[in-house]
């Protein structure tokens, strides 16, 4: 039997308790799915010393072009609370037109609906006039080591090319059709220590306070803004995460002070340049005698937290076109093109091929009492039954 | 036989591990110092809930006025890393010149000069034209609850009063004669809280980071400069001693930062005028939009520290002028008439009559090898019997 409604895709999917790092059985539930609408399926093993090993799959109907990708991820965040939870987060409870459980948006539900698509799509049509493929990760919530980057490593030296890729994240803010995502912002993370002289309170010139100078350089990294925003993106923002010093005596001037900063950054910046720009505020504000009258500059290093995510944005018309329609088409609603909020693994597809988002309603994410209306539901899958229609009609016209 | 020796006075009392809040012996051996001058010598205990009892002691010598208050501490702190010493802490070594141990200068040594000024003084002259007192805690260096506060109360309750107290505290930055404390500044501490919304850093809108409040109050503290001193005392000046958020998710943003400061404060300022400063300051800044432009004002709270401690000055020309000259008389030196430093049990002993400060030099107290010069006992004895009879001479003229 086709796959063809996404209740029961979801309820199948919802009852195997995937928490990350365990498969849970949700990548077989899926398989089950996509075998007998003629899957080519593979379970790929990611490794890698001093992490668990991660279950993935990948998924090809169809040997030639034109490819489209559906990307996600099985893999749910912990319940948290369960006894806060109106029903039991992995028995897929339906009440009042609404389907309960952890990984109901995010983003169980995107992959029901996109399998329930594509089962209408093969029912209607017959076999799509190019390829379809699922790059399925157990990884998304987690350290995402042995996820998307592994996956698609290991699917590009098996020869896999694609030429567009469908996220099926929540994007979503209020209700279906807000938002599809055509970008991401950039986000750069690091650590400030500056290294003072301790001391007694009472005796300020035998000592050199470090908070004085995280103060000075904390500051110049939030005044003035990095820009004001561009064409496609929100303006760059950067936020102080922590500022640590730990000094329990309140008679003592501490020996060394730390902040942590994270920055979502717009395309006017790389990682580069930003990084360049931060560098040159610190020196600046080091060097600057404010709360420091007659010091020598303040002395700190910086530490850059792993690698960067690069900011990007999809500009290609079939990809966008196709969906956006899509979404008017069923919904009656024109989606926003948006590039606003997190980053997601579209920042490691954007390297293979041009990449959209659109998923569900994204309020009930992470929470206790996930959830999803099975009205949204079934409007997703018409959403994606069009799209599929749409984007093959477009680049095979 | 006439405890008249300092050098040995000092030895008794280092002998003893009086680390707070133990006695070890301390008050035992002065008490044996004490007796045959023919003081009356009380041991007074002190005790309160939650703390260890402590030992303290008062002894007297004559009955009339004027009456001359010599006052101290017998406690120790601990003695760090005993294996990094040259000579074991309460050994009372002597090596080329110099007595090793706890306490040397902070302050048996004091306390070991003054009585054998005392004892100099009765063999010469006799018993004093009015009377000398030791008031001497064992709860200094600790919390100083059941010290030199309850000992006063004690004191004055069974009758006691001064006319002048000299505090042995180590005074001289560098060597003997350096300087006389006859003030002190204020000491005021306190902790802010800022309360903000917790959220992800790349939904800053959503969220409100209190670091961005906190750095906001922490710097409406430390600038402007509150004065730039007076007559007798330095700059007020508050330090930021620590700020702690300790959020460890770099792409999450707080719900709450606090900083804890003290402020050194002249007689620009009473505690209370201090406290009003700070917190028009605290509400400007929180109202100040600079780095959360469009926000409502920071929401913060703001706990002071128990009781602070009150600025003063002493002007008194008999005590005052009889210690600066029985220290040039001995010295040759004029000694710098000062108000700098931390705070003291003289802040106590104010509110019952004119106090001043003179000892050692203080460059190895509470550090491993504090030690003291044998040439500077005698100095300092000295110094100690040539005001006693300055200041007998002076108020009874």
């Amino acid at each position: 039997m086709f796959p063809t409604d996404p209740v029961s895709n979801l309820a199948a999917l919802i009852r195997c308790p995937s928490v990350t790092p365990a498969e849970g059985g949700a990548l077989s539930a899926l398989e089950a799915m996509l075998g007998p609408l003629g899957f080519k399926v593979d379970r790929v093993v990611a490794k890698e010393a001093g992490t668990p090993d991660i279950e993935n799959l990948y998924a090809r109907i169809g040997t030639d072009g034109p490819h489209l990708m559906f990307a996600g991820h099985t893999d749910v965040v912990p319940v948290g609370d369960e006894a806060a939870w109106s029903h039991p987060p992995f028995s897929a409870t339906i009440a009042d037109g609404e389907m309960y459980g952890r990984g109901a948006v995010d983003m169980k539900g995107g992959i029901a609906c996109f399998v329930a698509a594509v089962g209408r799509h093969i029912a209607k049509h017959g076999a799509p006039k190019g390829s379809i493929s699922f790059l399925i990760t157990g990884d998304e919530e987690g350290p995402a080591i042995n996820g998307t980057v592994k996956l698609l490593d290991w699917a590009a030296e098996s020869g896999e090319r694609w030429d567009a890729c469908l996220v099926g994240e929540p994007t979503n803010p209020e209700s279906l059709g807000d938002m599809i995502k055509i970008g991401r912002r950039g986000s750069l993370s690091g650590r400030i220590t500056v290294h003072g002289v301790q001391g007694h309170a009472a005796y300020p010139h035998l000592a050199d306070n470090p908070v004085r100078g995280i103060l000075q350089l904390t500051r110049a990294l939030m005044d003035p803004p990095f820009d004001n925003g561009t064409e496609n993106f929100q303006p760059s923002n950067l936020e102080v995460t922590t500022i640590d010093v730990g000094n329990a005596a309140v008679n003592v001037i501490p020996a060394k002070a730390s902040a942590a900063f994270n920055i979502r950054f717009n395309d006017r910046w790389t990682a580069e340049s930003l990084i360049a720009e931060i560098v040159a505020r610190l020196d600046r504000a080091a060097a600057d005698g404010a709360l420091r009258p007659g010091r020598a500059p303040v002395k700190y290093d910086i530490v850059w937290n792993e690698r960067p995510s690069h900011v990007f944005l999809t500009r290609n018309n079939a990809l966008i076109d196709s969906l956006s329609g899509a979404v008017e088409a069923v919904t009656g609603r024109r989606p926003q093109l948006s590039t606003t909020g997190g980053t997601s693994d579209a920042r490691f597809i954007k390297d293979y091929c041009p990449v959209v988002e659109f998923g569900l309603v994204g309020k009930t994410m992470h929470m206790v009492d996930e959830r999803v209306a099975l009205a949204d539901l079934d409007t997703l899958t018409g959403i994606y039954e069009t799209f599929i229609a749409r984007w093959f009609g477009h680049v095979t016209a």
